[in-house]
């Protein structure tokens, strides 16, 4: 059987994790030190491709990151950068990066406060380590949907993919040009919605980003919850780049089996309606209720039928 | 001008580091939260070998980031583990990872509170960040030494590069079978001195850990802290094995120039030589005085000759 990421995690090196804010490993997120802290890598080939522009590099290192203190609730403070450089690549493209990184932190008021650079005789990597300050007493983990609770997220779905095909060859969907250059912006570029982080803190019950595919990222919250999430495919929001691709012969559902759309992926209690709109309406954020929790397991849509769209990062050979 | 990590850091982040914390990036450790941190990647072939045992791999990612800890006076508590596995290498092998990490965690008594795993088209590469409480009121800086102060060293130098040599093929100088076992050991497995970090917190003015060669790092205090360390090379405490390896054709001022000692280098007022001596003994650490702090710049011997060993990173084409 092929080992993959999160049965690994779970069976290999949770037993290792006894600490309370270690959360068995099963969550984005630690709690040390009063603060949440997340770390996330990128790997040229993996996670963004070989010709994207230094600069995004970057952005989307720094980006995935800080989408995961979003999801946690928390306002972003520090990074510790780890830039692992190929040897192949030209030095001069490291002030590229420089530059790309130093855009967003002004922009998103994050402070560099270490980090360590080595080469590699392999491609471009770069991991970081996010610290961010709970905006709310409680920290919502992905084990904390119940039966009863709403299913939410932000922004749209599907764009990155699309993004990625348009990258990665011959699409099977052609869109307008302008079309085109908007969902590749989103796989490049994520947007982390610390806007929205406050309002996960208060009205949150699970929380997580959106990193692997909204289905297989429902999974885990069904899973790590010991629930059944229930998705209304057709409410799933996506972008007037993405209806265009559907238009044109994509498919709707399989946006939500595309990756890197580093959305907020939540559940509240249906008391809490108004309040997530209205947040939403004063971060100037689409939030969109997609779907309910249920007792039982897995993800199905309306019909009851498996959503089992999404990918796993294989591991090894 | 080829591009290095040293050169890269100062220029280009340094300026992205604005808080007290990050100390200009110029150290081995940020300050947040109350807490002392650092990150450090291995990567194969770089740091070590591909076919070192997976469970020293494991072992050798983190003792050096603990390493960091020890040489900034601070007690080891958490880190976060990024997994970077290849995807050529078998997964099987992550078991043997896990029991290597699961082993040292334990004796070091830290907790493994999160992570992020992903696979990669390139070499195996481990990114640890690491948490640890100062264990005094003030955290030794690579910017603190001044004139008139001594130069120690922990432990013993050079049997990391003796052993990466034994490893790297037929060896310029043949060692005993014992002695060579004694090195490889070394190379694998680094040493870090947590037990003597209550002594560093105590006693050191500057201080860090020597993991690019005893001369190339005194370099690294000698510039931040705008000095020159005069190194008394015959004083370099070396091992039995190396005693055995200069006797059959070593030269011991090579061995401070070689990498992976992970011992900590640091200057103390020369009021304090009692003192350290008594940690030493107390904490069952060879503990030696090998120099002096001057006014001036640079790393010299006795006899006022530049000691430029040790290598530096070589970061791109």
């Amino acid at each position: 059987m092929p080992a993959d990421e999160f049965d690994i995690i779970a069976r290999l090196f949770a037993p290792l994790a006894a600490s309370e804010g270690a959360r068995g490993l099963r969550d984005d997120a630690a709690l040390y030190a009063g603060k949440i802290m997340t770390t996330d890598a990128i790997v040229e080939g993996v996670h963004f491709l070989s010709d994207d522009p230094i600069e995004t590099v970057a952005q989307k290192a720094l980006r995935v990151n800080l989408s995961d203190l979003a999801a946690k609730g928390a306002r972003a403070e520090a990074v510790l950068l780890t830039l692992i450089w190929p040897q192949s690549r030209a030095s001069a493209e490291i002030e590229g990066f420089a530059r790309g990184l130093a855009a967003d932190l002004g922009a998103f008021g994050v402070a560099l406060i270490g980090g360590d650079t080595t080469s590699t005789p392999g491609p471009l990597t770069i991991s970081i380590t996010a610290f961010g300050a709970p905006l709310g007493p409680r920290t919502p983990a992905r084990a904390d949907a119940k039966p009863g609770q709403d299913l939410w997220v932000t922004g749209e779905i599907g764009d990155a993919m699309i993004g990625l095909e348009a990258l990665s060859g011959p699409p099977s969907v052609v869109l307008s040009l302008e079309d085109q250059d908007a969902v590749i912006a989103r796989y490049r570029v994520p947007q982390p919605r610390l806007a929205f982080a406050k309002a996960i803190a208060d009205y949150a019950a699970a929380a997580m980003d959106v990193s692997d595919g909204l289905a297989q990222d429902a999974g885990k919250i069904a899973a790590a919850s010991g629930v059944r999430l229930v998705i209304d495919v057709a409410a799933a929001p996506v972008s007037a780049a993405a209806e265009s691709w559907i238009a044109a012969g994509g498919e709707r559902a399989a946006l939500l089996g595309g990756g890197d759309d580093y959305e907020i992926l939540f559940t509240a209690d249906a008391g809490l309606r108004d309040a997530i709109v209205a947040a939403g309406a004063e971060t100037k954020l689409r939030v969109t209720r997609i779907g309910r929790v249920e007792a039982g397991a897995g993800v199905v849509d309306e019909t009851g039928a498996p959503l089992v769209h999404g990918y796993r990062h294989q591991l090894g050979a």
